[in-house]
C-alpha cells in the first residue's frame, strides 16, 4: 500500500461553520462533511458535479454509558491516499486495485473521542465510525446508529422489506415515495420466519436509479461484531436501522472499535455498479494464510427432488431421499459429468420433528439416518473424482450448533467432506435473537473461522447478508441470503422473471451467492400431479445464470433424470468455469437485463450469460475483450424462436459460430429468457 | 421397588363434587383432591388430622397453543405404593428408603391430555403434570403454572426475595403477612447482579412454622427442562412463580414431558424436615453407571485471601495469587494435612476485565497466565498426593463457555484435574436469559452431563437451586446457590449469626452447599487495614459447619498462616469426614440451632456439629447413637467461656472426654457459637 498525505480544502466561514472536502483519485467522486453551529456533522457525496447524496446525518446514540454523540468537537483532520492492487484467493477478476483517499475526521464529544473516516473511490464512498482506545470509555452498548443516505430526488428503488430475520423477499420496484414494506410482505406466503420492522423500513444493498440516470447503490462492508444494517425511510432520507438483540440493544462494543463500512456506490452507468469492487476492497484481507485447500466447486445436490416431491428429509414417511442407493445415482451421474461434489440433505437424523417450534435440541450433525451409509458413500464418491458435501440444518438453533460444532467440524474431517451448506431456517435460539442480531453476526463470521480452523469451506443459508467478508474468510465462499431459486417452487409469489436482474444491483453486491441455478424441467408437476409451480425461466436463462450470478460454488441443481434428455444443453454446466480471471459487465439495467463475460481462470476461455426479465429483446455486443489475433468457437445456447418463461420454457437452441475480437455478438433473448455461451480459442 | 395396586376412597356429591383422598404408608400425611363444579382441581394436604395446606390450585396456562389448562375432565384415577431402599453413591446415610403412595388423576382439558401424580410420603407430598405422548398436542409452550401452596394460617416465614438471577440474601424471618421482598432487597448491596420479581415474591426452599408448631417446607424437586419454581404470595397463598425467558415465555415443551415436582415436606419435629429425603427420592436415579470416580474432598482453596485483598484474581495490579509459589504453598500446606485438593482462582487470562459489561468473549478456560505453570504444579501437588480443583467462572457468557466446555473439559483431563468449581457471577448471556430460567437450567445439567462424559466432578457457584439433582448427577456433588461465606467479607450485611441456622432448612433442602466453613480469623482488615468487615461466628462454629452443613465437597477456607499457630482447633477439620453412613439430626430450630451427629463412612467415628445463632445456650443430649458396648473419645472443640462472636470470636477449648452410649453430652454455646466434636471408638 502506497500512502501519502494529501491536502484537503478546508473553509471556516463567518458562522463557525467548517467544512472538509475529499475527491476521489480521478476527481470522479467527492464527499464534503460540514458543521454547523450546532455541532452536528453532516457529509454530502457528489458524483461529478452532481449531489448524489444531500447532506446526510452521522453520529450515534448509546445506551451505556447513556450518551448522544451527534455533536462533536473536531480536535483534527487526517487524509491519506492508498493505492494498491491485491489477489484474491478467488474471484471474479484475478487482481484488484484498492484505490481511494481517506479522510478521518477526529471528534470529541461528552469526553468521547471518536473518529469518523471517509474512503473516497471512484466508484463510490464508505464511511465508518472508529472510538480508540481511551480513558473512562472503554465498554459501551450502541442504542442508534444516526448514519443517513438522504437521496436527492424520488429515485426509483429495487427493495425488499425491511426485517429482523428474513432477506428472502421478493424484490419491490418502485418509486422512494412509494415504498410501503408492510404491504410488500403481506403478498409473500412462504418465507418460514418473518419480523418486520413496518412500512417505512427496507434492507441493503438498496439500488437506487435517479430519473436522470444516475444508479446508486447503499449497501455496507465488514459485518463485523455489529447488527446488519437496514435503513428507515423518512421523505427521502434513509437512516440506519439496528436490529436489535432480545433486550433491545444494538450493539455491545469495547475500545477500540471500528463500525463496518457504510457504503454508496455511483455511477451513471449500471454495468459500473456491477464491476465495482468497493465492498471487497473496504473488507480485511484474509485471515487465512494457506488457502491453498480453498477450491471452487461446481456440484450437484440431493435436494431439488426433495422440493419437488419426488423424496422427503425425514426418514420417516417413505420418502427418504438421502440412502445410499440415491445417493449413488447423484455420485454416479455428477462423477461422470466431471462435477467436484454432491450435497447431501436429510442425511442426519432429526428431519421428523425439526421445524417451528423453537425446539432446541434437533439436530446433533454426526449422526446418519440408518438408510445412509456415509463410509460407503464417501468412498464411492472418491472413486469417482468427487466428494460428498455436508449439510447441517441449525433450524436456528444455534446454541445447539455452537455446542456440536467442533464434534460436527472434526466428524467431516474424518470422513474426508470438506465443504459444508448451513442452514438457518426457523426463529432463532438463543430466543430473541435475530438472523441480521450482533450475536447471529458473531455466530457466522464464528463458523467462518472454526471452519477455516478445519479447513472447510462453508455456504451458508438464511444468514445475514453478506457485507464482503469472502475476502477475509475466502472458505465462507457462498451464501443464500436472498430469494434463492429453492423459491421457484414456492406457491405464492415464486421467482418472478424480472428477480435474477435485480439479485446483482442488490443481495450479490455483498457476495456470492448461491442461487442453485441449472433447472431443465420446468413445470414442477412432475412428481406430485397437484402441484401448480412452474420454474418461470427459459432454459438458456438456467444456463446463463451461471454466468450473471456469481459464485465460486455453484450447484448443479435439477434430477439426473431431467439433465439426461438435454445432454446437449447440459454439457454448458460442465463446461463453465467457477473460477475467473477476469469478468467484462457488458450490459445491465437493474430489472431488465444484465449481460456479463468472464474469462476462466488460467484458460483462454471465455463464457457469456445473458438474461432479460419478462420482456424478449434483441442483444448486440462487441467481442471486443477477446484476444485480438484470435479465433474462437462460441456456442450459444440460447432461447428458441418460440421459447417463452410461461409458455415454452424448455425450448431451446445450440448454436455454433466461429468468431474474433472483431465480430459482433447478436442473439435474441425471448420473454423471461437467457442466453448462455462457451467461447474457446481455436488456434 | 414394590408396586402394588391401592384402594381409593372416592366420593361423588350429590352436586358433581368428586374427592380423592390418599394417605402415606403410615398413614402420617394426606392428600385430597377435589372437583367442583367448577370443574377446577383442589388438594390439601393433611399432617394427621390437621389440614396444612387448604385448598389449593392445580393447572397451567399455555402459550403455545393458548390454552387454559385449570378445569378438567377426569378420565380416571390410579394409585400405587412403592417401597424400596437405594444406595447414594455418596451422602448423609447409606441407604435411603423410598416409600409412598402415588395417586394419579389422568385429565382431559381442551382436547389436552395430561396427568397430575401425586406421591405422599410419611413426611411430606410431591406432586408434578405429565403430558403424555398424544395426537394433535406435542410441543408448546408455558406461559403460566397455577400450582398453589394455601397456608393455615399466618406462619413464621424463613424467606430471601423473588429474583430471576440470584440467591444469595441475607435470610428474612417474618410472619406471612410481613412479607416485602422489595424492603428486604433494599437493604442488600453486596449482590453483583439482581432482578428482583416483585414485593410479594419468594423463593423456594420456602421454610414456615405455624403457631402450633408445625414446620412445613416448600420447594421443588428433579428441575430438569423447566425454569425454576419462586413463589408469588397473595394473602396465604402462595402461587407457583416460573422464571421467564428473554421473550416472556417460561418453558418450551414436548410430549411426554414432566414437569419437576412441586414439594411440601412437614412435621411437628423441626428434626424431621432436616433428616427428609423426599426431595432425593423425587429425583430420577443416576445416570452415572460407574460412579467409582466420584470422590467426596477436603480441599484448600486458593480464594480467600483474594477475598481479604492479600491477592487479588487478575495478573495486572501486582498482586497476582494464582502464581506458581504461592499455589505451591497450598499445595504444601494441603499435602501436609492429608486433603484432597487445592482450588485455585484466578489461574487463567481474563480476569483483568471480566464483569459488569456483559462481555461475551472473556474467559478461554484453557489459558493460564504466565506466571502460573500449571503442569508445573500439577506435578507437584500429585508429589503431594492431591490434586489442583479447576476454576471456570464464566462471567456467565454461556455461550462462550459452552462453546469451549469440550476443550476446557478435555483440558482438565489432560492436566491430571477432575474437579472444576464453575461460577456464574454476571448477566447471562444469552442476553435476556435469567439464572433460574429453563436454558439456564437445562445449561446446568448439560454441565453435570457432559462433565460426567469427562470423568469430572462439579462444585457450581452462582447456580439456580439445587432440587435434589446430585441423585440424578452424582458428580454435581455441590452448588453455592445461596449466600455463602465469602459474604463475611460484604461490607453491608455480611453473614448474620443465624444465617447458618436457616439454611439447612432452606437452601440445603435442594442439595449440598459449597458454604466454604473454616474461617479461623475473624477481622477481615488482616492485609488491608481499612477494611472493617468480620466474620460473625466463634471459631468452634466454624468448625461445627463441616458438621451441620452438608457437603460432599468441603472447603477448608481460611489461608494457611491463619491455621498454623491454631493446629490444635485445625485438627477437628484434617479429621472430620466428608462423607457419611448415617445422620442424626440431634436437635434443630430455623433462626435458632441446628445439632447434628454424623458417621464416618465405613468407620466407627463420629463427629458433632452444633451451632446457634445470636443467642448463648446450653447444650444437652444423649449420644445412645453410639455403639452401646464401646467407649469413644470424644474431643470437644467449643466455645471459650468467654467467647462471642462480636466481642471474642476466636477463643475455643480443645477438651478430650470418655464417652459411651449412656453419656449425656453437654456444653454451651456462646453467642454466635458453635462445638465441633469428634468421636473415636476406643475398643
Amino acid at each position: 500500500m502506497n500512502k501519502t498525505l494529501l491536502l484537503l480544502l478546508l473553509s471556516v466561514s463567518l458562522f463557525a461553520q467548517k467544512s472538509f472536502k475529499i475527491a476521489s483519485p480521478t476527481d470522479q467522486i467527492s464527499i464534503q462533511v460540514s458543521q454547523g453551529a450546532d455541532r452536528a456533522l453532516k457529509y454530502q457525496v457528489f458524483y461529478k458535479a452532481k449531489e448524489v447524496i444531500a447532506a446526510s446525518d452521522l453520529g450515534l446514540t448509546l445506551k451505556k454509558p447513556a450518551l448522544e454523540l451527534r455533536k462533536f468537537q473536531i480536535l483534527g483532520v487526517d487524509s491519506t491516499i492508498v493505492d494498491g492492487t491485491w489477489k484474491p484467493v478467488w474471484g471474479e477478476v484475478k487482481e484488484i486495485r484498492n484505490n481511494y483517499k481517506e479522510l478521518t475526521l477526529h471528534l470529541k464529544e461528552s469526553g468521547v473521542l471518536m473518529d469518523v473516516i471517509f474512503r473516497v473511490f471512484d466508484d463510490g464512498i464508505g464511511f465508518r465510525y472508529f472510538f480508540p482506545s481511551q480513558d473512562n470509555f472503554n465498554h459501551f452498548i450502541v442504542d442508534n446508529e444516526w448514519s443517513s443516505f438522504t437521496m436527492t430526488g424520488d429515485h426509483n428503488a429495487f427493495w425488499i422489506p425491511g426485517d429482523y430475520d428474513t432477506n428472502e423477499y421478493t424484490y419491490q420496484r418502485t418509486k422512494i415515495s412509494e415504498i410501503d414494506a408492510l404491504a410488500a410482505a403481506a403478498k409473500e406466503k412462504d418465507i418460514a420466519v418473518t419480523s418486520l420492522m413496518g412500512k417505512n423500513f427496507v434492507q441493503t444493498p438498496l439500488m437506487l436509479k435517479s430519473v436522470d440516470g444516475l444508479y446508486v447503490n447503499v449497501h455496507e462492508a465488514a459485518l463485523v461484531n455489529y447488527p446488519a444494517m437496514h435503513l428507515k425511510l423518512e421523505g427521502l432520507e434513509f437512516t440506519s436501522a439496528l436490529v436489535p438483540d432480545a433486550v433491545g440493544n444494538k450493539a455491545y462494543a469495547q475500545t477500540p472499535f471500528n463500525t463496518p463500512w457504510r457504503t454508496v456506490v455511483v455511477s451513471n452507468k449500471a454495468e459500473q455498479i456491477l464491476a465495482s469492487k468497493l465492498i471487497l476492497n473496504l473488507n480485511e484481507p484474509s485471515k487465512i494464510k494457506d488457502s491453498t485447500w480453498i477450491k471452487p466447486q461446481k456440484f450437484m445436490g440431493m435436494w431439488w427432488e426433495m422440493h419437488v416431491g419426488k423424496a422427503n428429509w425425514p426418514l420417516a414417511g417413505g420418502k427418504h431421499g438421502a440412502n445410499t442407493e440415491n445417493v449413488k445415482r447423484y455420485i454416479d451421474f455428477a462423477g461422470k459429468h466431471g462435477f467436484d461434489g454432491v450435497l447431501v440433505e436429510g442425511w442426519n437424523t432429526g428431519w421428523e420433528d425439526w421445524f417451528g417450534n423453537w425446539k432446541e435440541e434437533v439436530f446433533d450433525f454426526v449422526t446418519p439416518y440408518a438408510d445412509y451409509q456415509i463410509d460407503t458413500l464417501t468412498k464411492y464418491a472418491a472413486s469417482k473424482g468427487l466428494k460428498l458435501i455436508m449439510h447441517h440444518e441449525t433450524s436456528s438453533s444455534v446454541t445447539n450448533y455452537e455446542r456440536r460444532m467442533d464434534a460436527a467440524y472434526q466428524f467431516m474431517v474424518d470422513k474426508g467432506i470438506n465443504t459444508v451448506k448451513t442452514g438457518y431456517v426457523g426463529k432463532i435460539i438463543p430466543r430473541g435473537e435475530h438472523h441480521d442480531s450482533q450475536w447471529m453476526v458473531n455466530h457466522y463470521n464464528r463458523v467462518a473461522e472454526k471452519a477455516a480452523n478445519y479447513h472447510l469451506m462453508v455456504d451458508s443459508h438464511e444468514s445475514v447478508h453478506p457485507t464482503g467478508l469472502h475476502r477475509t474468510y475466502p472458505n465462507w465462499m457462498a451464501a443464500e441470503a436472498a430469494r434463492g431459486s429453492e423459491f421457484n417452487n414456492a406457491p405464492t409469489l415464486g421467482i418472478n422473471a424480472e428477480h435474477t436482474t435485480i439479485l446483482p444491483f442488490t443481495r450479490l453486491m455483498g457476495g456470492p451467492m448461491d442461487y442453485t441455478p441449472g433447472l431443465f424441467h420446468m413445470n414442477l408437476n412432475q412428481f406430485d400431479s397437484t402441484r401448480t409451480t412452474k420454474v418461470r425461466s427459459t432454459l438458456a436463462k438456467q444456463l446463463a445464470l451461471y454466468v450473471t450470478l456469481y459464485s465460486p460454488l455453484q450447484m448443479v441443481a435439477d434430477l439426473p433424470e431431467n439433465y439426461e434428455p438435454k445432454l446437449d444443453a447440459f454439457q454448458f454446466i460442465k463446461d463453465v468455469a467457477v473460477d475467473w480471471d477476469d469478468t467484462k459487465i457488458i450490459t445491465a439495467e437493474p430489472g431488465e437485463f444484465v449481460t456479463i463475460a468472464r474469462k476462466a481462470k488460467n484458460k483462454d476461455t471465455w463464457f457469456i450469460g445473458s438474461i432479460t426479465n419478462a420482456t424478449a429483446r434483441n442483444m448486440s455486443f462487441d467481442l471486443d475483450f477477446l484476444d485480438p489475433d484470435k479465433t474462437y468457437e462460441a456456442l450459444l445456447y440460447r432461447d428458441a424462436d418460440d421459447a417463452d418463461f410461461e409458455k415454452n420454457p424448455e425450448a431451446y437452441i445450440v448454436e455454433k459460430r466461429l468468431v474474433t475480437a472483431k465480430s459482433k455478438m447478436t442473439f435474441r433473448l425471448q420473454r423471461g429468457g437467457g442466453c448462455a455461451i462457451s467461447l474457446r480459442r481455436l488456434n
